[in-house]
């Protein structure tokens, strides 16, 4: 049994105790039952969680030297570029991680539990994958609204007091906005978001970033031409918000005009200091891109307005014909599923990034998993 | 190959054949085929199954010192009160596990299959989590009525029989009272039941009696107050039953009139010698009780008799009030989920035990996998 | 890492890169981002897979002594009889292995995704119990219609690519004819079809015929009746198809007038040598054959003609009369589920060998997740 006295970080991997252990008041210690593992407050962290900002203002990730205390992943505004840079530097090491080498197992005896209010078959999959590649145990769900039916009347807060009984962290999908926040408030053991509802999804953001990165070689200075529905796309939103940290970058917005970029973010990139602008010629964007970043017309956005619905997704679409006029160092990147948006004869040339930023999805949950687990 | 002279508990653990290696008779051994692991009688066990009893009156589970012969998990009332103490004792060492260590590896190679004719996905993630914590693995199914759908018309006979085929131990949930034990008699592996229809949900009953072990530190003399739905809740009927085997107990019932405990109960703990009353007043008994355990009105037993499901639902809540007369050592316990039946603001006192409550269920579950698969 | 110039075969197993490995142009590899795993082509297997025929006509997978170079299971006619030979010695020693031994982890750190577009859950756990009896991990969805739903509208050839990035082999099951060749043709990581639609279901072919050398001893100058739906039976098309690969065979078709076989298959047995004849005597083809295959039924396939359906139900049930005619070395089998075709009072019979036929289903899928991942 470890000492409550001990910080997570001091513990040697692989050693601790299986009991939640992060619960928030040493004053809950029952009277007849002073050792049971369930009540120890083991970390430093913040002890009233619900005082606990998660957000971009007061942040709960302060870095210390290169040690930030990674202990949730709720939504993009909490990464600042430190905090990216040292996620993507573990990604890194992450794709060099090999079968049967001890890197491959630091999570053995680890259990994540994926608690997902609605099916993402993909997203899940993905997180698997990467516990999986650690080592890592994972306890599945995929029809998480039973736990809190009408019927039954459970509160989402409830279910997490159960589950971080069962697992050392959770992994959400939910559909509502705000819920995976909730979660990490009375949660025990770390939370991941992995989208709830029209609110974030924080690991698609860090995976986007990632892959320019990774791509292109750097992210200062990149100029970047995000296409399709910039009015619903979460991703491209957060990807908007996430490239503003960086210096030199350059912004165009390719889309139908029932589907523009909204205000809020074109006046925080100009209060960053990012230049922007609009554009009806995919053409002449991705002639002057590092990144065309294409996506969906989500037709359930339209209603019933099936012809302005016919209308934008023809309108802007990457075919070999964006290839000729693309420079060759450039990429194309789609959050995927894609539809017809990017015709399949793109698909085989080298610039086609978008099969290769899904499998950076993997490296960047494995290093997400990591380090909130083993700390860095 | 491991002779089949050899007894299970004789064998080092985790050096057994993959093949199921219970079948019953060895007369079923093929004229051409005489060494094939599926149809080898490996233990000592009961060799016509369909005559081996499950019930109470003639227990397959006969102490030998203390190594009891735990086979199936089928009814509470196949535990006597030293098989409970000792399957208490193991699951106190589960509490102890540390990742990394070899106790948590014990079940390395050892499959159980999760069959699940309905989904209940907080029983599932409990026994999958202890499975997964002692290094064993999980074959997971909550649509297992496709095995047997009318339309295929398959019995639940020969989908154990192909399922027996694929797993060590075969933990069943089933819509039908009585499955579990037909399951067990078929089976040539042992068989946990996880709730069958209206009928049995053993292993709740023993994280119950192990919760109130475990936070009061005694079981004899003990004063338990059971709440709410007593006519409905297979929980406080199985935990009377079981607690009626220990000494000195005082049973209190506080229910609403249209849910009052059964009669069936009643004369049970009269005829054992145990005291019990019915009350009105939930402030009185809290005040005298070491365990108040509360349940669910559950709305579906009402029908159409909503005002009565309303009223009986509102009647008996453990708020603050509770709190202020119920002694310093006592305990609440709820088998979970809650509606409002308890107040959210019970949650941060120590004596709010019913998570903690959840969290026993993993250390039992834990401790009879591994009685059933390795023994004592 | 991995040098791309090494074929998988050279490498120490459990010593590969986590990444998918076998993607097809070598020209697309990008130019900021050389050594990304993911376009790296590792194996000298056909770089051009459009090109590659998965067909009997002329298989990829060309003997070389005894080193077949099993790539993907698509169909059972990819299968000649050397191969066989040797998949069922594989088979035969998966049915030697033990829990704790080196052998029953020779898949550690293999990960394995069961693509499930229908459910199938006898056929899914089978597999996924095969993985984990080799120590390989598993990522599992049944409802794979998501990746491709009509609302988002993705193509399997995509589905593919972004699950080869979490999986090292992909197990799929689809309700398309044909759907497991496209997956092969795009996929850089091998594909196992778990049965696509009408079509193919290749491991029970497999296991079929392992079933039969391995109760009956011989493969050549076998006897063998087909009983029931012979129509619509996949089942009993594939195996004929396979066992023609034999020599001396005799078949006995025996099924109601509306669902016989059809002249496709009679046509191929012709041309290979092989005798065949119908009979409308069970009892006298039992008292004469090595294998009794019995299948069900399906009333499915009857529309509204119910009379048909029960008076092709009732005509062959196989049950205590016809073991008495049986000879004594010979066996029933089936491929489950069965409905009242054989009359359970069979089942204690040492010649009924339908559970042990489902247990080699597993032993044969070990065998081919080895070969597929390991290879020999």
């Amino acid at each position: 049994m470890i000492s409550s006295a001990l910080s997570r970080q001091a513990l040697p991997s692989g050693v601790r105790s299986l009991g939640p252990s992060r619960r928030s008041s040493p004053s809950s210690s029952p009277p007849s039952y002073p050792k049971f593992p369930t009540r120890i407050n083991q970390t430093g962290r913040c002890s009233q969680r619900s005082q606990c900002s998660l957000g971009v203002k007061s942040s709960p990730y302060p870095a210390t030297g290169r040690r930030f205390q990674l202990e949730d992943v709720i939504e993009a505004q909490q990464f600042d570029r430190d905090i990216l840079t040292a996620i993507f530097e573990v990604a890194r090491e992450m794709e060099k991680i090999e079968k049967g080498t001890p890197e491959s197992e630091v999570l053995r005896g680890h259990l994540m539990a994926t608690l997902f209010y609605e099916p993402s078959t993909r997203t899940r999959l993905s997180f698997e994958s990467a516990m999986k590649r650690l080592g890592g145990e994972v306890l599945t769900t995929e029809n998480a609204r039973e736990f809190s039916s009408a019927a039954k009347g459970e509160t989402l807060e409830d279910t997490i007091r159960t589950v971080e009984g069962y697992a050392d962290i959770i992994v959400m999908r939910h559909f509502e906005s705000g819920a995976a926040r909730r979660a990490a408030m009375t949660a025990g053991v770390p939370v991941i978001n992995a989208g709830d509802g029209p609110g974030q999804h924080p690991t698609q953001a860090l995976l986007d970033v990632y892959t320019i990165e990774r791509e292109i070689g750097r992210l200062d200075g990149i100029s970047l031409g995000l296409v399709g529905d910039l009015a619903n796309g979460r991703t491209v939103r957060s990807l908007a918000y996430l490239i503003a940290k960086y210096q030199d970058v350059k912004i165009y917005f390719v889309s139908p005009d029932v589907v523009k970029m909204k205000d809020d973010i074109k006046e925080y990139l100009t209060s960053k200091g990012i230049e922007w602008e609009e554009s009806a010629d995919l053409m002449e964007v991705a002639s002057k891109c590092d990144v065309v970043y294409q996506t969906r017309i989500q037709k359930e956005r339209f209603g019933e307005r099936i012809d302005l619905y016919e209308e934008a997704r023809g309108k802007y679409i990457v075919d070999r014909k964006v290839l000729d006029v693309l420079p060759k160092h450039s990429i194309i990147m789609h959050p995927l599923p894609r539809l017809d948006e990017i015709t399949p004869d793109v698909d085989a040339d080298p610039r086609a990034a978008y099969f290769r930023q899904a499998t950076n999805g993997l490296y960047i949950r494995m290093a997400l998993l990591k380090l909130l687990l083993l700390g860095w």
